[in-house]
């Protein structure tokens, strides 16, 4: 374990001394699991882990390591995908995390509005705005434990991006502590503010390397009526978009639209227990489709899905559908597509990506740049599923079978990554659609970003961070400029 | 007129010469039109008035600005209501003019999807749109000359922000031209994209002070099969609040919630030609309110109001309320809201104020700001009408009968101006919803903003354009940081 700097220690004394042993960790074993990522990619340390109760807190804590230039990792529930919680190896910085700071502050139904801390997890938001008679409207598999402080400074996105947009769409007001201690006070849900640059906008998916989020105002919608869940068969991605236009064409309601591969569904009911698939037939390509009213005189979903899908299996634009008879069967449609990443990991070595294209152009780049990585990769096996309606799918491929995992993931990998991100870029794509920069990212958008927008991001990032003291090492570095 | 530097010189001699004399407007009386602000509050001056044809040449005449450190003032269809597109007095600045970049470059009715130019005018916008089966929904006075570039510099309101946001939400991409030359092309519509800070989100709202925007993706929406207009009296503003959530919870398809206060509907049927009032009695306040159905299966928007409309007669909660019988007559109800500065104008002097405060307090606020800026300077009336439903309205104090009227502006409104502001502030509101700063609400912004929000304005702009070349003067000055 690294030395503790006299800097460092010095800012632990402070906050040992002013707000007392609950807000600093410094046993190694205690401290242990918040510097490894969920996943287990990223290995970092720290000398001591702060945990602030309030606003006031976390702006001493920050104005006290500006002071001393000591580098914090903010962090939440410790969930990212790219390392973007992960404190350095060299133990440079402090973890701060936000997880005690978990009330919510209001939760208003008559103005759909909540102000919620940093630390509220996902589920415990979902279980109170529930208990409202409402509901927050994005969903991820780590709800369990990510958090609301991160979902902002991410721009989370999930499952219901279709209808609800991302959290950038849904933060109504943003509260934050500012690298040099200074809050920022933007939750104020005003529906129209110009007074200025946005710093609420700025804040929103910068993965606290402008500062500390520490609470949010956001929307909530109605909470839903009835919901229809439907598996469908098809034969190519175009078809599946195409299903998806007539249907919103329709106002059917739908949130979710989420395609997966024939053989991704294989790997499925392969490699997970209690799995079955919806429909008899082996098909090319699937998609699982959600639907729900939020007042009781709206629609049926259920009727809103149904003549549309008749028309399609009629004209041949679906080869098969199902509708799940009751919530128990809808869960069971839902978990195979929540089981893919695991199966896939059961299934031997792959290389991830969650990549972003013009909604228009997904069906073919989904073909095109799977069939191109496996000819560049001979033995290789390229699949993408996910958010067809977002335009965003995760695009992962696999080992040839046989390959030394630890040689193929140190060797290959990071040509095959490089080799599907060129084409995201000719492709006028996203190489991070919601997962973020984090470090996992950073050499590769320094790569790829045209340099005007790299000059801009370490321009905004020296300006509001000029020591560089918040997250360090994720998003941009403050490399020299020209 | 004060002396064209060299450096100017140097500038407009580069641009004539590379792109002819098309791009270059000298003659003081073809200048002279562009260096004061439509409603002839703020007189600048200019050397010259550059008019280049596409993005390329805006970036060679920023490059060149800037390395001679020229300043340029951005300017679409000059309307803005604070001073933002007049150049300063004193001739230092040269106007950039988009309107030659008056194309749209592509509208995709399938992805409702338009990339348009600059210069596009918003009314030519909406007539490309509805040829295409689609709108674009958003509405103001200004339609016949503000441009796009200008719209989004602004993150323009309008009439329909309820349904539709302003135009921050309906912009899916920027492309922009920084202070150096640079050109970020942010114009893929990626509907999830987490590569760091958000640069288009940055450009909206920023008065082209960071840079000039030269087009931008925006959203459409389907057209308008039917919509339904109609006028009602109401006791108070919290009872118009209450119809509005009344015909929210059933999904009415309200797109404009207007509250008109009784005697500004006076000075309208006084003063504007050809008006009627829609009711027979007089009330204290009225709502003007439009609902739309996009698809030919939705609910008829007329029934959808008729009901709800009934229902709070019979509860009280309004006191008249009458449907539009005809395209004509909807048109009228309409004249009547658009018609009242005009009116105001024409029934003496007022100062006005474009604010907003969170929605729920809305009603409160309209009641009591009015009567503490009446009390605290006698004879003044105060009114507040507008977008009710997003928590914005036009404050306005007009002036004691028989007040001198240019003393009265010169002494009196300011000091009026900093009360109401004043009262916004401690309301959690904006002095600027919907018009921005500009000039001339810069020094207003210096008073009230907290320190570190000025601070963090001030940090960015002398980020991402340090020599202060773009529209120098307005949103926020680079005074000398402590």
């Amino acid at each position: 374990m690294p030395e503790t700097t006299s800097a460092q220690q010095q800012l632990i004394d402070f906050v040992l001394e002013k707000f007392g042993a609950k807000a600093v960790t410094v046993d190694p074993g205690e401290v242990a699991p918040w510097t490894t990522d969920w996943r287990g990619r990223y290995h970092g340390d720290a000398p001591a882990l702060l945990s602030p109760a309030n606003t006031q807190e976390v702006a001493a804590i920050m104005a006290r390591a500006d002071a001393l230039g000591v580098a914090i990792v903010p962090q939440g529930g410790n969930t990212s995908m790219v390392g973007g919680a992960t404190p350095p190896p060299d133990g440079s910085a402090l973890i701060l995390s936000l997880r005690r700071m978990n009330s919510i502050r209001s939760l208003n139904p008559e103005d759909n509005l909540a102000v919620v801390e940093a630390g509220v997890i996902l589920q415990t938001l979902h279980e109170a705005a529930e208990a409202a008679g409402r509901r927050f409207p994005l969903t991820l598999g780590a709800r369990g434990s990510a958090t609301v402080g991160g979902l902002c400074s991410t721009n989370a996105g999930g499952t219901q991006v279709l209808r609800h947009g991302t959290m950038r769409a849904l933060i109504a007001g943003v509260e934050a502590v500012l690298p040099n201690g200074e809050i920022h006070n933007g939750l104020s849900a005003l529906k129209k503010d110009n007074r200025g640059y946005d710093l609420n906008q700025l804040l929103i998916g910068a993965e606290g390397t402008l500062g500390v989020i520490t609470a949010a105002t956001l929307r909530l919608r109605p909470a839903i009526v009835k919901r229809a869940v439907a598996w469908a068969g098809v034969e190519t991605p175009r078809d599946a978009l195409a299903l998806l236009r007539q249907l919103e064409a329709r106002d059917a309601g739908v949130e979710s639209f989420e395609i997966i591969p024939g053989d991704s569904l294989a790997l499925v009911l392969e490699h997970i227990p209690d799995t079955r698939a919806p429909l008899q037939d082996r098909h090319p390509w699937h998609v699982l489709i959600e639907a729900v009213s939020e007042r009781t005189d709206s629609p049926d979903p259920r009727a809103a899905l149904e003549a549309p899908l008749a028309a399609a299996l009629e004209t041949g634009r679906i080869r098969d559908a199902v509708l799940a008879q009751n919530e128990a069967q809808a869960d069971a449609f839902w978990k195979l597509r929540d089981s893919l990443s695991e199966a896939e990991r059961a299934s031997g070595p792959a290389v991830q990506h969650d990549i972003s294209v013009p909604v228009a152009t997904m069906p073919a780049f989904m073909i095109d740049a799977a069939r191109a990585a496996e000819t560049r990769f001979p033995g290789t096996h390229a699949t993408a599923f996910g958010h067809l309606g977002d335009g965003n799918v995760h695009f992962h491929v696999r080992a040839p079978e046989g390959a030394d995992r630890d040689r193929w993931y140190a060797e290959e990998a990071p040509v095959i990554s490089r080799f599907v991100n060129d084409l995201v870029v000719a492709a006028d794509g996203s190489i991070s659609a919601e997962h973020g920069i984090g470090q996992m990212k950073l050499k590769e958008l320094e790569r790829l970003a045209p340099p005007t927008r790299l000059h801009a991001l370490r321009a905004i990032k020296r300006a509001l961070d000029p020591k560089g003291i918040c997250n360090p090492g994720k998003l941009v570095t403050l490399a020299p400029e020209a």
